[in-house]
C-alpha cells in the first residue's frame, strides 16, 4: 500500500484533520493555494473520480455536503468556496486517491484550469 | 424568473445542450476556458451548493455521474478532466443557479484559484 492518502487514513502519515467519519476523511493540503484548502477523501481506496461507479457516486454527494460544513466550519461558507475534483493526467490530479479540494477564504481566480 | 439557466432549461435561451434527463442538463459554456469547457445544472432552481442540503446532496453525486458520462462523449475521460463548482461570490460564481463545470482537452493548470 504505496498510496500516502490511504497512509493518512491509516494515521501512519501525520496530517492536520478536521473531521472524519466512516466515510471520509479531511485534513489541510500541504501546499495551501489559498488560506483555506482542505482535502476530503474517502477512506476507502478509489483512485479517481473516474473510477467511481454510478452506485458510487453518493459518496461524491457526501463529500460535498461535508465541504459545505466545512465550509461553515472554517468560516467562509457566506463569502464563498470552491470545490474541486481533478481526475487524472490533464485534469492535474496528482495523487492517485479520489479527493475533493476546497478553497476558500480569499476572492479566487475566475480561471478554472 | 430572471434566472439565465432556468431559461436554458425552459429552452427560452438558446444553447448547445448535450445532455438532458429529469434531473439535470448539460450544456456547453459559452466562454469556454478549455477545449471541452460544459457545465452541467439541476433542472429544478436551486441558487447555490451552500443551500443544498443533506437530503439533496445526492443531486451532486448525479450532476458527478454525468460529467463521467459526458467526459467519455466527449473523449476526455482518459487524458483527464477537472470538475468545478464554485459557490458565492469568493468563490467565483457569476450565476446563481448552481452548476458544475467540466473542463479538460488539453492539460489544465496546476492552480486552482
Amino acid at each position: 500500500m504505496d498510496c500516502i492518502f490511504c497512509k493518512i487514513v491509516a494515521g501512519q502519515i501525520p496530517s492536520d484533520v478536521l473531521y472524519t467519519d466512516d466515510k471520509v476523511v479531511a485534513f489541510r493540503d500541504i501546499s495551501p493555494m489559498a488560506p483555506v484548502h482542505l482535502l476530503i477523501i474517502p477512506q476507502h481506496h478509489i483512485a479517481s473520480l473516474t473510477d467511481l461507479t454510478e452506485a458510487q457516486m453518493s459518496l461524491v454527494g457526501h463529500m460535498a455536503y461535508v465541504a459545505n460544513q466545512l465550509a461553515k466550519q472554517q468560516g467562509i461558507s457566506e463569502k464563498g468556496y470552491r470545490v474541486v475534483i481533478n481526475c487524472g493526467r490533464q485534469g492535474g490530479q496528482v495523487v492517485q486517491h479520489l479527493h475533493m479540494h476546497l478553497l476558500g477564504g480569499r476572492e479566487l481566480s475566475g480561471m478554472l484550469g
